[in-house]
């Protein structure tokens, strides 16, 4: 064989933006994903798992420029056989960068074969090709639930229900969480009543009602006029609307009542004579009543005018899942933890591929934001269940070891054989606090011979090592010496003890 | 805004080779994937999810030619912010093409982080940019677990035991498996013992090992000598050795005996006094007696010279797990149903990163080929549990039918209410035919004011209109008025009934 220049050695790293999981942060998730997908599964949603890699032409929204397609997704293309150096003819494809854009293509492609209405589930990794920050990877998981075909907003309603559902029965109890709706019609209504036709006008008031938490009733009342000196002492620009203009706005930004009843009055005021509004404004009643008579009230669901939601496809409903608990930011300070899920009616997606409306609405839950959440409150991520450890004394004993681990994983006990090599036994125990043991077992040549077997526990012992005074430490009460044919009832007790 | 051209509908199709799965594809490899992985967790091996995402360099043997790295990976290049038009300098990014190679790369990455030895599974799609074949898909699902850092065969006895307790896990009864076991140095030892060294000669050698179970003992000798004249008439060429030097490997082609020690003796005698061929022997033997300590014996665990495993990178044990009982292939033909599982021990992997020989061994289980395998022998994929299918006679009661499945779905019934358009009632019930629903539930105007409901039993009605008579269907007894109050309890008879 030729010789072959020595390459240097590749370096071991996770490309930029992307991360790895381990133990119980892949464990927590798999177990809230299932928990997600009995509820999903409990309201007649059915699972789809479609591939990881589409076209680029399905996914839309991104199109091959004259390179490479690189706004916001990962794309390559394939190579074909009739490529030429001038000229490549292979399709573009991507890594999906949602479940939703998928589904569309799904269901397109699988119509004649799916139920109509087609209620389905899905969850799994999506990659954005998108800068990196802190906290912010370019693979991440989503988990959703859609229903395509269906016009009405029972099918949003039933929606908001299960998003209830799902958040109690993952650990947010009911006080904790307020899955907020709105409808993008009524917002429309808004800028009839206003007289604002120009696509940039209403664009800018769209801005302006996100700043309304900031910059209050007089800020946007400027903002929507002439303008408005910052905090910074900026001068920033006003939409040039007239003063009376502003009044729907306000109206709607300041429409939230005691309760339903209230805040529909309210929004009927703001839309004034715009059919669009009225029509929102009709579907948030039906929505609210229908959620009503499932069991699911203010206490769960409220009517929200300020959820907006930014993806420009929403058509009719809106709905966001919020986290009304205070958790501490990184600088210690009290904030609220926000939204964990958000979602709404898309009714044109599907009419990309087949030229025909197809009414969806559906939502998509963030279950790392909501792994984060459980964290911050001690709900999760607490102890791992690390293995008993069978120590190994004499490594020609080997077999006796295995057969005390293959005893007690019968037994159903996690449990494994000190597998590195066993000439220092400081190390085995250090190697047991690594895997955060509770139990070692120790059986050494002595033992063996008088049918005993050495059990220590683990979690008891550090426990004595913080507390105990070097007497007490002394007397090593954390360590016993019983029977081995008591083994697996002991281990049994030191587990429940430590549960 | 400037007029946009208008652009065709994309197609609504899969990339090439890609596949979506639906229903109980996802939901039963969802359930075999948690059932394997809490045996793992019981062996102490911890859960990892890399990134599907490596840069080519850490993914290693396909390395970036000219123009793009294209040998089985699906690759692409980072665009870089120092990119001109002759240069591009970003990183080639590659999705996974299996779960042993990001294992590499985190464990090189994080070794100073994780206990040694580290057990470590991990399950999810990986991706081959290969051609597409029937039942060959370019995404499939890995299920692997792997020890790092322990360099003993109690390593891989563990694994071949946890692979046994899998299987029977998952649904395959003992008797209808069997794990096979090898080892490498074994056949180096053959190889020594023939006095083969040319690195081409061995290749053929091991070519030809390959061709036993189709030409025989005879056609062997035959290849390993001047050639043989194929079933098809053509001259197949001859490795060319001595006639005397094929036959450390007839003995060990032969050497399968009744038990564990015979095979081992025959064995000895086939590698004559090679060093390493001792070695690998003495390896089997005590894989052998450590797994029979566990109580894992010949009905499940043997040892098989056949075994070899096609990959390079092997250096010691190798080991696979073989469904043993008959299925029927395409053409009504019986036929053993094969590997579902293989792995071995490979220390030279992590090497690639730190210089350093880091000793390893695992396997991977083919979740699909599983699944298929239990479809086959219909021990899964029966029925799908379709919802409970509440009908809309009345379109301005959505609200009634509503708290009617909240009601179900809180006593953990599967159930939805029909979201299309209410006005045809037989669509309604083609509907709940195609999700397959055990119960459709009806309430007009009429039941409503009485305080009963009509419950459907659709099975039993399915069941009535294939075998009974025309007056026995007329008196439709699977459909029952109750009262309404009795819903849940109604159902949940029903549902006892068909399960």
């Amino acid at each position: 064989m030729a010789k072959v220049k020595k390459t240097p050695r590749p370096k071991a790293e996770t490309p930029k933006g992307f991360r790895d999981y381990f133990g119980a942060e892949v464990t927590e998730r798999t177990e809230m994903l299932g928990k997600i997908a009995h509820v999903y599964h409990r309201y007649g949603f059915d699972a789809l798992e479609s591939s990881a890699v589409e076209t680029v032409e399905a996914l839309g929204k991104f199109l091959p420029d004259v390179d490479r397609p690189n706004e916001g997704v990962f794309a390559w293309q394939e190579v074909d056989e009739k490529d030429t150096a001038e000229e490549k003819r292979g399709d573009w494809l991507a890594l999906r960068y949602d479940l939703t854009a998928p589904l569309a293509r799904v269901y397109a492609q699988h119509r004649n074969d799916l139920p109509t209405p087609y209620r389905r589930y899905a969850m799994g990794p999506v990659w954005r090709n998108e800068k990196p920050g802190p906290g912010r990877f370019r693979q991440f998981y989503q988990c959703d639930a859609d229903t395509v075909g269906a016009p009405s907003v029972a099918a949003d309603a039933e929606i908001c229900a299960m998003l209830s559902d799902c958040l109690e029965t993952v650990g947010i109890p009911r006080g904790d969480y307020m899955v907020r709706i709105n409808n993008r019609k009524v917002l429309n209504g808004v800028l009839e009543a206003m007289g604002v036709s120009d696509e940039g006008q209403q664009a800018d008031v769209l801005r302006t009602i996100d700043k309304f938490d900031k910059v209050g009733e007089t800020g946007v009342r400027e903002l929507l006029g002439k303008g408005r000196l910052d905090a910074s002492g900026a001068y920033i620009d006003g939409v040039g609307l007239a003063a009376s203009q502003a009044e729907p706005v306000i109206a709607f930004l300041t429409s939230k009542g005691a309760d339903a009843g209230a805040t529909l009055a309210n929004l009927r005021a703001a839309i004034g004579g715009s059919a669009v509004g009225a029509e929102g404004v009709d579907e948030l009643e039906m929505m609210a009543s229908l959620l009503d008579a499932q069991g699911y009230g203010g206490d769960r669901v409220q009517i929200d005018p300020s959820v907006v939601r930014g993806l420009g496809y929403y058509t009719g409903p809106v709905f966001e899942a919020e986290l009304t608990f205070e958790i501490f930011d990184e600088k210690g300070r009290k904030r609220q933890f926000g939204s964990v899920s958000g979602g709404g009616r898309y009714d044109d997606l599907v009419k990309r591929f087949t030229g025909q409306s197809v009414p969806a609405t559906g939502v998509s839950i963030g279950v790392d934001r909501l792994l984060a959440a459980l964290r911050e409150k001690g709900r999760m991520g607490g102890r791992v269940q690390g293995p008993v450890v069978v120590t190994v004394m004499d490594k020609d004993r080997m077999a006796d070891y295995q057969s005390i681990v293959a005893e007690l994983r019968n037994a159903g006990i996690r449990a494994e054989v000190y597998l590195g090599n066993p000439k220092n036994f400081g190390n085995q125990l250090k190697y047991a606090d690594k895997r955060e043991s509770p139990v070692a077992v120790i059986e050494g040549a002595d033992e063996k011979a008088r049918g005993v077997v050495q059990v220590k526990d683990l979690i008891l012992g550090a426990k004595i090592a913080q507390e105990a005074t070097l007497e007490e430490w002394k007397e090593r009460p954390s360590q016993f010496e019983i029977p081995r044919a008591e083994l697996v009832a002991k281990i049994r007790e030191i587990l429940a003890e430590h549960s």
